[in-house]
């Protein structure tokens, strides 16, 4: 795989987790970049995140490259974390010739510890030392930590004036919920376009991938999504030209729905992607509250676990989202099995005809309400022992 | 222990479920009662729920029983699911001679399975046989699912004209939430009183009992808490007597709260609750939400099970709760050990401190928001292997 034009990327094992891998990345884009972010909702949010945020509130900010910690969420950890963090934005800028404030800084891991600021100093210098050495792969590996396996993929996408690049790379595996998670996400792009404009495109995408899936339900301190956009290709869009503005947003939505299944495929100790598709709802709003409550119950996540169609477990999910329907006309149907039609069970036992659809890795749950026009798509994953294994025994 | 005067149990094995054991109850009362109830708010309810409300609705009632299956919930069957539920009373009522209409019936187990009513006929005849040779322990047994222990307690009150029996019996492990879970309660009382007043000093109590635990977040279509008050202690109350009605809603709180722990403390797969005291809140609504979503967060949930202080997982609930406040006014402790002060952490390792405490089977987190008077107090289970172990395997 290829970098899009005019980044780099470097990585290093600063020691601020106990395994012998890296954990710190940098990429750095040789031109100014249009820079577009989604951050967590949550009150308690990290200090890299208030410091991304303060950045790019700033219009005249020339962003040029993003840093990334695993070990340490640097979250809930008041003025001396957010004094870490510009120290270590400092240190990088630095480092590469840069302002400080034309670092981008994420952190992810455990909540309340401070950045081990004594070995930042050598890890920036390795950072700087391997970079345009390494790529995707070793920028994601960097910023795993409870993920099974490195998630990132590529796209190219022919546009009227040429061709564009675009990379992403994402970590996440816990803590992944309705608005994001501890889930950081980039997304390298050498298009050239205007800041609004991929702002615009970039949230839009962000809104029916990132915020459709959930592994645990539970929103992090630190969620963070930034696509970087640097004009390297020479090829530009705008919004005069909407064939262009359009084969972009597809291709956003592409690599990011992408990356977004990967985290729930590799939800802590998922078995199964659980897809749960609702509609005849009477608005879009009623079927996502549907949705997210069948995709965060237990009960269904481990039926799915289980491989045990339990429907009434999914069928009481959605009675209890605080929707208001007429039972008698709901239908759902589970790997394409109709299993409840008009507010009842349809006859016969269907265990046998799911046994084989439920030991595969992917379920498609599909639920309509009535006959109204609202619908709309949600990830979840399964819930395992091994989520709990995972999840019990973290910090030791 | 002995029931209050008035109130007669049998039980019987119906074969409703597969084990050797009664799953089949009835209580009955030699007064006509004054009848409160609560039901689940989910849109699926149940048949015997549907019918309860239908009976409770009709101010000519005159009920005198609760009919309780295990087995199959009758919850998402249909018109079919009504008729049956609708012929096991009217069996009952032949049997001991009521009006169909004076028995509130209950049911739990699997839902969208038919109640077996090849079945019922030499059921019900049983239970007439054993009525008034049964307890409240026998009661509770016949209703358990997958719970672990019979969940029963017993109340004196004095009043200014004489003393007053309670007697609690409750069921229900999983699916337990916000609003209540399969999830089922009766009180009975000898007290002689109006039914509106019972009603309201009824509802009062499972507000801040009941609809204040949770296990797995799951309400069911099932739940029902049915309060019978039938008056053959021949002592009285009514709103005249502040003193009397003060002291008998203290005794229903206590006794509905303590069979709401005990439905905690028996959650599938708990070793632990979790009592999450919120306080400084702009108001009792925010404070409710905060403590709702810490109680569920699947993170903290297991991190309580790990015996793990991973305090920040619970701020960081606190702060994805939706609920607005300023974190440098949050401060938090873990079974009295303060961690979080002031929007940061303390000084200090607490791990030793919280060792021995986190082994317990209660642990307490108490969290301030500011300065505000709004509290909350709710009660969750955690997060074990054994609740998944349980619940993928629920069926089989």
């Amino acid at each position: 795989m290829a970098l899009p034009q005019g980044f780099r990327i470097g990585t290093a094992n600063g020691g601020f987790r106990r395994a012998q891998r890296d954990d710190v990345a940098v990429m750095v884009s040789d031109l100014p970049c249009a820079v577009a972010g989604v951050f967590t909702t949550n009150m308690f949010k990290a200090a890299p995140v208030l410091e991304c945020q303060r950045i790019m509130a700033n219009s005249a900010a020339d962003v040029r490259a993003v840093l990334v910690n695993s070990g340490q969420a640097n979250a809930c950890t008041g003025d001396e974390g957010l004094a870490n963090c510009k120290e270590t934005m400092r240190l990088m800028g630095e480092a590469l010739g840069l302002d400080p404030d034309a670092i981008l800084p994420m952190s992810t891991g455990v909540i309340g510890n401070q950045l081990m600021m004594d070995l930042w100093p050598a890890a920036v210098d390795a950072l700087k030392e391997s970079l345009g050495s390494k790529d995707e792969e070793h920028f994601t590996k960097a910023m795993m930590t409870t993920d099974a396996f490195p998630k990132f993929a590529s796209r190219d996408v022919e546009l009227s004036g040429g061709t564009v690049h675009l990379a992403g790379m994402t970590k996440g595996a816990g803590m992944i919920c309705p608005n994001m998670a501890t889930m950081l996400a980039v997304v390298a792009c050498d298009v050239q376009v205007d800041k609004a404009v991929w702002q615009k495109l970039f949230v839009d995408a962000v809104n029916v991938t990132f915020n459709r899936v959930s592994v645990d339900g539970d929103t992090s301190t630190n969620d963070t999504v930034l696509g970087f956009a640097n004009g390297a290709s020479g090829v530009s869009v705008d919004s005069a030209h909407a064939g262009d503005m359009l084969a972009l947003r597809e291709v956003l939505e592409d690599i990011l729905g992408a990356m977004a299944y990967m985290l729930v495929r590799d939800g802590e100790g998922s078995t199964k992607v659980i897809r749960i598709e609702v509609e005849g709802a009477n608005s879009d709003a009623d079927a996502e509250q549907v949705a997210r409550t069948v995709g965060h119950s237990q009960l269904v996540k481990t039926a799915m676990y289980g491989r045990d169609a339990n429907w009434g477990r999914i069928v009481a999910a959605a009675g209890r989202s605080g929707v208001v329907f007429n039972p008698q006309d709901v239908h759902m149907t589970l790997c394409g099995v109709e299993l409840f039609r008009a507010g009842q069970p349809t006859a016969g036992n269907h265990d046998a005809a799911l046994e084989e659809p439920l030991r595969g890795t992917d379920v498609t749950i599909k639920i309509t309400l009535g006959s109204g026009k609202g619908s709309y798509v949600f990830l979840a994953s399964d819930l395992s022992h091994d989520y709990v294994t995972c999840n019990a025994d973290y910090r030791t």
